[in-house]
């Protein structure tokens, strides 16, 4: 691992199971596309390689955003907050970011009584993985 | 508690202890403001009483943002994200979110060869949490 990126990744401070919180925000319109987990190895990855690599805590590995539906997030910079636990990547994001098919994951927004959809797939889940996709 | 929010905490998953993380956006320029966790109650507060009520993980207890700085934020929508377990509140912000003084607590960016700071506190500590803060 080159030093800097070694260097980085030492003010950092990972939790219990070695994960921080990582917010992917789009870079230019502000619209928070995610939130996901990151280890030491994926954030080395997404500044290695330019785009972002998180863990998936449901399948227990590396995850390259888009490698299957080559939704990918370009990482335009990454930040760090003031206690050192929580990042937030600045990305573009190819297409959409929620395997729903919509943009963003935050779709649904609370009224008076109840959850409400507030965004409509942009795309079909079988078009972004395939047919028999969860 | 009402049914209604106690029918949208219903559908929030959340984690072994309890919490969810939640990301405050300021709502109408994007600028992604701090992550913070919240359980059930710091949302139902929040719900109720319209400005963002937190779990403080370090002091083990409810954290309504501002009690003592005034920095509080007022929630404008309340958003869930397609798996259940991550918030996104829209707030307004009054005066700065981060307890350095700063605007917003990501102001660490990293550039090639280590992070940078990129925001200068807007006010002192001291004018936030009077004399012998933190």
């Amino acid at each position: 691992m080159p030093e800097a990126i070694d260097r980085a990744l030492g003010q950092i401070t990972f939790d219990a199971d070695g994960l921080v919180p990582a917010i992917a925000q789009q870079h230019d319109t502000g619209e928070v596309l995610m939130v996901a987990w990151m280890n030491r190895e994926a954030i080395a990855i997404t500044l290695a390689e330019g785009n972002a690599c998180y863990w998936s805590r449901s399948r227990g590995r590396l995850w390259r955003k888009g490698e299957t539906s080559g939704q990918v997030q370009r990482l335009v910079e990454l930040r760090l907050d003031c206690d050192g636990d929580t990042v937030l990547l600045l990305v573009e994001q190819t297409g959409v970011a929620c395997p729903t098919g919509r943009r963003n994951f935050f779709f649904r927004a609370w009224r008076d009584d109840g959850w409400v959809e507030i965004a409509a797939p942009l795309v079909a889940t079988e078009t972004l993985y395939g047919k028999g996709a969860a």
